[in-house]
């Protein structure tokens, strides 16, 4: 696949990437962060899938179709946590996380 | 400053990272990569200060001035190097440098 | 300087970017959570600030000595906070802060 | 597992890291460059693999295993790549890869 093939999931992968940053940088300002703690850690694995899975698209490696079915498990758990919290930046982020696991889906499962 | 103050420049360095990523691949590829070394090198250099000045300002760090006068400083070597060549990859990316600089020194020099 | 001048403070990122990242993640277990937040958002910075300075460093990068120096004030920022706690990992994160922060400025104030 | 059952693993991650960030940049400089194409985008692959395989580590993540297995992918194949050159840098860069498969391998296939 090209770049261009990767277009929407890189979007995807930008998006919940950033979208996970805040939520994390948010989470650690709450009142009862104590509550918060699986969200940060699953938003920081979330990010760090999210920017190696669109790097390596923009590379157009070898290793895309593995790092994007890694990358939708990071997703989908960052989104069923942040799905549970109310506030803005949790409900921001499972949103980000759940377009990202379909994008990364379509591309780890098309191989 | 608040994240919504950095957005236009979060967009600008999330932009430039993913022009230089492309770049710094597309000119591995190209016939005469040993003239391409420069770019490549700076290429490497601008994807890795965008994305560390990204991430600051979407948490907020205390580092973001000192950061966005540094990823300017990258932008501006590597907006320089890529304007020399014709390759559509090297002008996309001295643009989307460019306006990086812009967008980081509107922050660093704000301080 | 050639990448043998760095050979010290390469190490010396490294072992920082360890500390500080085990910091972090220990940070967040702990019981008293709220009492460590400003402390994992140094380490986080920390780490990537370590990171990118070994990272320019292997490369022999134009910008090694701005990000060493940039590096050497977020591990003294991080140093202070974790000196506050008792915890073991904020200790020994403490420590290896505070020799990455001499490492940093022997190369960011040699220039 | 425990960070401590990762602490070879995070050693070799981290030695394999140094080696392929060093490797790209001299393979970058080396006067038959359009011969070392491969090499550095597999060298750049396997860094951020080894980098995101030691954090995740670092961090004791859910993913700890599957990044694991990925990174001995990325690291099989540029070992395999930096054998084929007699450069001082690919020949280390080849071994600090075969050790970190095996390291890798070690937590992967355990699960």
């Amino acid at each position: 696949m090209s770049t261009t093939a990767y277009t929407d999931c890189i979007q995807a992968c930008s998006a919940c990437a950033i979208a996970c940053e805040s939520c994390a940088a948010a989470c650690l300002r709450e009142p009862h962060v104590e509550q918060m703690r699986t969200c940060i850690q699953l938003d920081l694995d979330c990010v760090d899938l999210c920017r190696l899975a669109e790097r390596l698209m923009l590379r157009e490696s070898a290793l895309v179709d593995e790092i994007c079915r890694l990358c939708a498990l990071a997703c989908q758990a960052c989104a069923e946590e942040c799905a549970k919290h109310a506030h803005d930046h949790c409900q921001q982020c499972a949103q980000a996380c759940q377009r990202c696991v379909e994008a990364c889906e379509a591309i780890g499962l098309a191989a």
